[in-house]
């Protein structure tokens, strides 16, 4: 119906097409023909159905649109999929027909062809996750010892390294890898239970299916059917969410740097990229809006997952079908956002040389902390924090760079030659621990 | 690219249009053509450039995927669709090609072209609510002294009338409709400031163009552009989400009386609605949950609208773009709940015995507040309740009805005859204002 | 319980006690207050009784951390607070306690409570946004026509002035009062429908009491009541949570603005204010980072308010609930984001040399578009898009300037003498409509 | 401020004291005490300084109410404190006061403050949640077989057993235990990385303090600071969250049986728990009202934590600032809803007959699925389906239960012996592998 002209910009090129309407559709179907066989292996269904239903569990044999019009008054996606399925089925073993989805219900396939598409998304994000690392990686090695001007409170605070913002990056990048391992066995579970979770409909024979069912979708079968409890779901959603949360901050930084003002980095240019319908000269930050809109418009998505968990009974109205749209599109955000950060990764246009102008334009004010902790270890820190604080404020008062102000000083001057304040006063001498951070991160990378 | 199929139940059939990707792209080009009018008729561009351009403006002439292949990279829709615009203005008149878009900017198209969408929305909206408001009218008049239980906290509490139930639902409807109307001249405003909202771009020409656009479109001309200003886009988007809260709450009332166990009312019945693939028996409340699920995701939708707000500077980054697939959405599903809520209002199945039923079932037990307030005439209010919990506990205890226990406790025989108890216990002598509120709002609607 | 240090950041001074536990508990005991003597009036109860319930209903009188504790397991604030109230009466006048709170339930004491709170905070908001008006349009005026860059995403545009700026942060806050006076009439409602909505309770008499009641409270009395129908509750909210937005619009660009690098404007400066626990020559924005974290989690409690309509039958369970802390919280957000911006706009610091000196800082890149329509009324839109592109980019690949790019570019050199391009680099020249736009707003501001 | 007295029914008491401001302040103060043994140990400062800052670290030494008015200007609690803290140290030792949080940032403080009360936090939950799981197994035994209806989009659907709904929550429970775990690690680790996240101000020495540091406060310390990434802060929110949704569900499920007209559970009944102001039969499911308010409320903080996420540069503005009281207000509303769980869970009533009653209540209609694949493995899925359908239908229009319909229908009659059919209708014989799941789950906690 509508929307598509704006997943262009913002879903993911490689994981939109596994949550595209054939792919729902064939996920269903995929739980139908594993159904089928799991049944006739366990003695449930003849065996003489499964040939013609697993024929028909293809999703380009059938009318997408005649079954997106039947849901409306359906209710869901399925039933009118399974009509449509036992319909075809007929054509071909009448008898067959009989036997579609036999014992199952609708949120059983509807679920569990959710759990496919999502594991085929796990496996696309974990290797853009890869890609996207190595490729911050190489920022950082490259950038190692790049000074540049670290910020707090939007306002400049101490030199860093661009290596440092690379490999910070990068750190949550790697969280976000150890974290799709955890969740992909709770997550990938497969949704058993027929009508109201009792697999009552296959008598004795519940338990012997449920495992060949597991065992040809490779899922595992959990203790009990979750049709009610989300939590599986929810977790996968918020995932995705706090992926996308991690690009935004990546985004953020580089929409700062990439300020006129600023000019530290720049989007990969290219024909076509980020130019202005108005203005020749611009060149927007293309990736950074979609990152930044995507990560503005997960948390909401996620929201309303957790919301729904507080369903209804065996199988609940409304917090379940709000389920439906929502976790896909949780999932093309987050894939998009992870393929404009490998873009942007992978891209980036570095300017060491604006970086060390713009730290050099605070006139040395950015050194203050550094010159503090060097007096501090001859008067104490509070001291030294008061009497840098008024030399900081001299030089902004008097239009001076801090050098001067800082000799100027009587208090300070006694306390610090002027070679200790010029040691003081290069950024290089006052990384601290920052180029061992970055080793850290990339040894963790390289453990994995 | 994906999750058509889940817009069939839950988007609004009337309303999905306004907001397909075509209709996106005809409300940029509307703009295009009544600014290339507009400029022409203050002189800023020749009158001969003006017909190429607006035969051009036809929505069904372009390639709508290969605009949003290409948006990707340009960053918006819009840039791509000038290029075209302009290509096919150029086959015509090359020299009108020229002046397609002259001195606007992409956000002035793209917000004109969405505030053109949301007039319409409005109007199919307000139709659909007066359509609402006149199928509960109805059955607040047609049940207006069908006694049932009220409930509160999910217990029954006192009886009720379900006309005051649906007039109700009524009084909300009317509320929203009103809120319509003041939002209406404030969201529907036409945006046109430029690249950066000067309109330097048309020297001093600008507010006379403005002007001149504002007349064509029917939109009212604001004091200043509003690119950076989000809070009348927002506005739109809080009232789709609070709109579809109250619809969510008729839902969840008529879900919960639909119960099985209780039975009071169902959900419109036809072939192919609302059953289920595993119970034959089964006729699920399908409208109910399409509504309750849209009000499950509307608020994350707004929520995101909200978080979008503190834009950057004259145009923000990422705020703006989260906006763009957000709005639409709200408005599909809005609609979605608001159509499938006219299906409940019109075609609900009421069924006063089974309310009659229910109220009887408790053993007198909800009309204790009756009796209360008769003995508290005689004993005040305190000893009145004190001794009504006794007597209520024991039935519970004994397992009798309130009656019996009332006429077996000392206190309460001594202060009422049973007769006065029985006056007490019988549900239409205590409906109070019931009748009274019900003709008030439907009096209110009669005004309008 | 916790939290309450943070509330001295972010939370408004003057809003806060008006949502304090003691004005939670005032609020009840007034809407009792009234209630005894509104029945009174009817002949409900005898006048009698009044004397003793009205001097009982002081919140300075009662231990609010007993309720509190008791209100754990009665499920609401006002039962314990009905019992504490009624013992204090029962020590005056025995016979008067019988009537506290006769015929009412806890939801029309809270709900009425929460308006009168409401009504407060309203007429709080609407004296600081005349305030925060007021001081944004002597920004407006006093930097009607001083130049700085217009940035769209995050990127240098064309020039704007700072006045236009601060008109646009105004522009949204006259709407957002028209926005209150629109919505007082609704929210400002009595509550009043008896345990299940009907005033059963009170027998026919319940007309003349709501009336009674309204005019001591001086509230409208609605058609009916409204304990399941949250819309109004829910647009108090939204309201609060749009201006936070539009506040965190303003702090977005302060803080942008303030950036080290820009050093356009700075946060007023004072003794203890925004000082760093390491780097003594920090100023931290610290309005601005309270107004953003404000407008952060103002839209997630407002997305939980409409999430919350969906309420069960007469009166619901957790829904309304959850509304409780959550309206409250809205409002000191609220109201602390615009005491913060007050602060921020009354005293702001702005340097126009900072802003003349980045407009420059792009070597004349800023003026593009400027050039780019002088051109065009030589070559065409397109041509001169296509020729000004390319100088610009010239200019950046020789590191020039933009002028002597443009001089150099044949094409264009032909088009334009260097007079004409000198004008077009002037960026006063190219503030359009800004002034127009700056004095609409003004004076519609002055007409309210 | 405010806000208290809700606390009282929402918040986790065991839970709320580690949120506090008290322990708000100690954490930070435990920080600064471990800080100054850290660098005392490696060098960085003098041994003598340490007694003195150590003795001073006791959050009742200082007056939080003066903090907390410092800290409006400051921009955060820590300053204020830290000029309390030296303050204080200097009226024992002179010397020792500048040696205060050497080499530090306030955020080193806050941020590890904030794992230091997390880390209690998991504890709480971690204990609560073992008991609420040992609660539900108790219903799972004692109600493994008994049977009562289960329920899918609120409509009657097939048999189930009220242990398999408690051994479905009790599943979620388990899953929620070990999220606890695998998260614990991540979250649980130091903040440490001086003003920009270089430890420069501590030169070489800042790995060798960060280890003291780690050690001293049990905490492991990770390849880098993470002031700007949030993911860690976030995923300790998101559990809380999603926990409360899992908890959530299981209220619904209670409020939803516990209604009037079910009568399946009650609340624990108590003096003082769950009246009504009005109405004196009235038992309202407090701890049901609570748990849902709480889980309607939790996904709202959880997305303002996500959204914040995209924090600038080293140190953010605004998003930073968000989480302060959003974390902490999370895990209270988590834990409160955890403590109502655990009342629930050990003191509800459950009504064997009446889950009995309500089962027959269909008149059969509840085992139509029953039915249905008895008559299927004679005529196959589809037949079966419609004529159970039609028979279902039947028993509606003539008022009749199933069975009657059953025996009454020449296809199905000429299918099933009249045996057969009273097979099918014996819910005892339609409960699938409802029990075999139940002692999976069982099985699985008694494992951990």
């Amino acid at each position: 119906m509508g929307g598509g002209l704006f997943d262009h910009i913002f879903a993911g090129r490689t994981i939109a097409p596994v949550f595209s309407d054939a792919a729902h559709v064939q996920g269903m179907l995929d739980f139908e023909a594993a159904l089928a066989q799991a049944e006739a292996k366990a003695g449930v269904i003849p065996q003489s159905a499964v040939k013609a239903i697993v024929a028909a569990c293809d999703a380009s044999l059938y009318d997408l649109a005649a079954i997106g019009a039947a849901a409306r008054d359906a209710g869901n996606t399925f039933i009118p999929l399974q009509a449509a399925l036992a319909a075809r089925v007929a054509t071909k073993d009448k008898a067959a027909a009989g036997y579609v989805h036999w014992g199952a219900t609708s949120q059983d396939a509807i679920d569990t062809g959710l759990v496919l598409q999502l594991r085929t998304a796990f496996a696309v994000l974990d290797d853009d996750l890869a890609t996207y690392g190595r490729a911050l990686a190489r920022l950082a090695r490259k950038y190692r010892a790049t000074p540049m001007a670290g910020r707090t409170w939007m306002q400049q605070a101490l030199p860093v390294t661009f290596g440092l913002k690379a490999a910070t990056w990068l750190d949550a990048a790697l969280r976000h890898r150890v974290r799709l391992r955890e969740i992909r066995p709770r997550v990938l579970a497969l949704q058993f239970g027929g009508a109201a979770g009792t697999l009552a409909s296959l008598g004795s024979k519940g338990p012997a299916v449920a495992r060949n069912l597991g065992r040809a979708l490779r899922l595992p079968v959990p203790d009990a059917p979750w049709h009610g409890a989300r939590d599986r779901v929810v977790e996968a959603g918020l995932f995705a969410a706090a992926l996308t949360g991690s690009l935004g901050k990546m985004a953020r930084d580089v929409a700062l740097m990439a300020q006129t003002e600023m000019g530290e980095v720049a989007e990969p240019a290219g024909e076509g990229r980020g130019g202005s319908s108005a203005m020749p000269q611009k060149r927007n930050p293309v990736s950074c809006a979609a990152i930044l809109a995507n990560a503005g418009r997960t948390p909401g998505l996620a929201q309303t997952l957790l919301a729904a968990m507080p369903q209804e009974n065996e199988r609940g109205l409304g917090g379940w079908h709000a389920e439906w749209a929502v976790v896909p599109e949780l999932f093309r955000l987050a894939g998009g956002a992870l393929e404009h950060a490998v873009t942007l990764a992978e891209g980036m246009e570095v300017f060491p040389d604006r970086m060390a102008k713009n730290l050099a334009a605070s006139g040395g004010q950015v050194m203050a902390e550094s010159v503090k902790m060097a007096l501090a270890r001859k008067i104490g820190q509070g001291a030294a924090h008061a009497a840098i604080r008024r030399a900081s404020g001299d030089a902004v008062t008097r239009g001076t760079d801090l050098r001067t102000a800082l000799l100027a000083d009587a208090e300070i001057a006694k306390a610090l030659t002027a070679r200790e304040i010029d040691r003081a006063l290069a950024p290089e001498n006052y990384l601290g621990s920052a180029l061992k951070f970055i080793d850290g991160v990339l040894a963790r990378r390289g453990r994995k």
